[in-house]
């Protein structure tokens, strides 16, 4: 097992790495410190690993939220879901939350913990790649709303996060590459060498070799605890973790929560950033060329949906947590390995590189 | 104009006091640093105030959200229409939200702030004693649920309280009661002196004397603002603060919010905590004959709902946020002037209180 530490003064946590985590009572009771704990997941991971962590809670008094998979339901009515539970089954504000699955119910489940009587503690156990290298890392929970993505939610920090590669073995393909579409994502922000890593090691990862997971998982948590550690509340660099993420989420909008995978629609608003990056100079045809190849060999869609008009991006992009006073701001590359903060973008350009892309 | 400081280190914020504050243009200037902003309002008080805040907010994009008046509409479905509006439009995390209000909007514009986005600057301006002595300072924000009030929110603290004292001129004699309430609790809990000066002046309160609501605003303030600069999660002595507030709330939810005012609801809780404390040997008799004169010298009522069974109330209150794996506490007062800590209670003293008050 390996053990990072995500450094933020008294809300320091630590991330924990390796196989047959879930099933480790220690690590949970070192965590644990209530008597009550209620577990939230969803459906197709509930039948996989609840019981596993179930019986490594034994002698707690047990609750269990399931939320139906999928993007759609990271809704304020289904936190509110679980207020219900928590107050039926009078849990005290001294209670442990664990989020058992994807980004979506990390996100959920930790917005509910950040405001059931104004905060009970909680810990991530992520089942996805995606979850275990980027959104259980961070304490940024939330709920999307109609009009637009994590709208609505709150910075607030896990006790730990517990990643069970093992869990990885169950994933399916899609998954997969949508998860491995954030860890590109450190690469190209900060880390040119893990980039050219991933160039040479896509295939291993697709076959899921267990040390090229590893490796891909740490050095991901890795650049992420120091970006966090570094900008906790996103005021500053903190923000180029969004590369790709204001397209990525005007198209996850745009179509309906759930059509795409949102490690899928951020790989697609990369190429978005990847081609707005070279109209301003900062990248070559050769890097853009290099960005959309990884995605490719990475089994991630790089072509956007044909539903999506340019006045519907402008308009989506327009509410965007980046956004100053209304106006559009994205994180482009100033470089492959270099992110830039968020830039207001020239409207010609900006729409320039959406014809190029629009349907 | 009267200045006080909340101290909390990086969010630390001063409370203005004093008439005619709500127009002057430079104060809000001071604390805007938006050019979006919106003032969420109510239909009692929108009428009477709305238009002069909004003439001391010309220049900026103006927004404005009226929400029902009462303790009914302080939910999750309400505070969703916040949201609604500020995507609608397309406010940013860089927007500013005005509290305009009593402890209902205090409570929800607060939480509406502390969740869009994850975080916006937001400014409290108490229409009500109440609000202006307490709600409005300590950043406790939040919804209630149909099983327990105030039991969805966050801390989240504002860039400034801006109690107009000219507002108290229209409130209504029963509102006025009501804040004298919590105005009350200070002496009991922190402040004997405070308590003996009531005691003497409040007929002048109720008479609406400037001197007198002045003094009793800023030092309640001042109580308020140690008390939470000492323990602004509420891990201590903050839970002090909640005097009567546990049976309080069981009443508010028990007979359904909006029934009694809030302030109401924590005289009458105050009569059982001091009934309870009575029971345990630290008031004497004359003590508590002390506590329910104030309060009906207050014209507060003392005696509670005749629908209110003891077991409702244990019910109620076994959902409280000082509970710990869900057992009951309370804050009791251990002599005139000085609370208690969180107090596990024993069940057979809790009974013969709430025996003795029950329906």
């Amino acid at each position: 097992m390996k053990e990072l530490r995500v450094d933020l003064k008294d809300r320091s946590y630590p991330i924990y790495i390796g196989a047959s985590l879930l099933q480790q009572q220690d690590l949970l009771a070192r965590h644990v410190h209530s008597k009550q704990v209620v577990i939230v997941s969803n459906e197709t991971i509930a039948p996989l690993y609840l019981s596993a962590l179930q019986r490594a809670l034994i002698g707690y008094q047990q609750e269990t939220v399931i939320i139906p998979d999928g993007e759609q339901y990271k809704t304020l009515e289904y936190v509110g879901k679980i207020f219900d539970h928590l107050l039926e089954k009078k849990f005290s504000r001294n209670a442990t939350l664990i989020a058992l699955g994807g980004g979506v119910i990390g996100d959920m489940g930790g917005f509910a913990a950040a405001c059931y009587q104004r905060g009970i503690a909680f810990i991530q156990v992520p089942t996805t790649l995606l979850a275990q290298v980027d959104s259980s890392v961070g304490g940024k929970t939330g709920v999307n709303h109609p009009l637009g993505k994590n709208m609505i939610g709150a910075f607030y920090q896990p006790q730990c996060v517990i990643a069970d590669t093992g869990v990885l073995k169950t994933l399916p393909d899609r998954q997969l590459s949508a998860g491995i579409a954030e860890v590109i994502k450190y690469g190209l922000i900060r880390d040119l060498p893990f980039f050219e890593w991933l160039e040479r090691n896509m295939s291993l990862l697709l076959n899921r070799d267990d040390d090229a997971l590893a490796y891909a998982i740490e050095r991901s948590c890795q650049n992420k605890a120091e970006v966090v550690a570094e900008d906790e509340y996103e005021s500053g660099v903190r923000a180029t973790l969004n590369l790709g993420h204001t397209f990525g989420h005007a198209i996850e909008t745009g179509v309906g929560y759930g059509q795409y995978l949102h490690g899928e629609a951020v790989a697609i608003g990369t190429c978005f950033a990847a081609d707005l990056s070279h109209r301003l100079g900062w990248l070559g045809e050769a890097d853009v060329a290099r960005i959309s190849a990884i995605f490719k060999a990475a089994a991630l869609p790089v072509i956007p949906p044909k539903a999506m008009t340019v006045d519907r991006y402008i308009d989506l992009m327009s509410v965007d947590k980046k956004n100053v006073d209304g106006k559009i701001r994205v994180i482009l590359l100033e470089a492959l390995g270099k992110a830039s903060l968020p830039v207001n973008v020239d409207p010609t350009l900006l729409e320039q590189t959406l014809e190029n892309y629009a349907g």
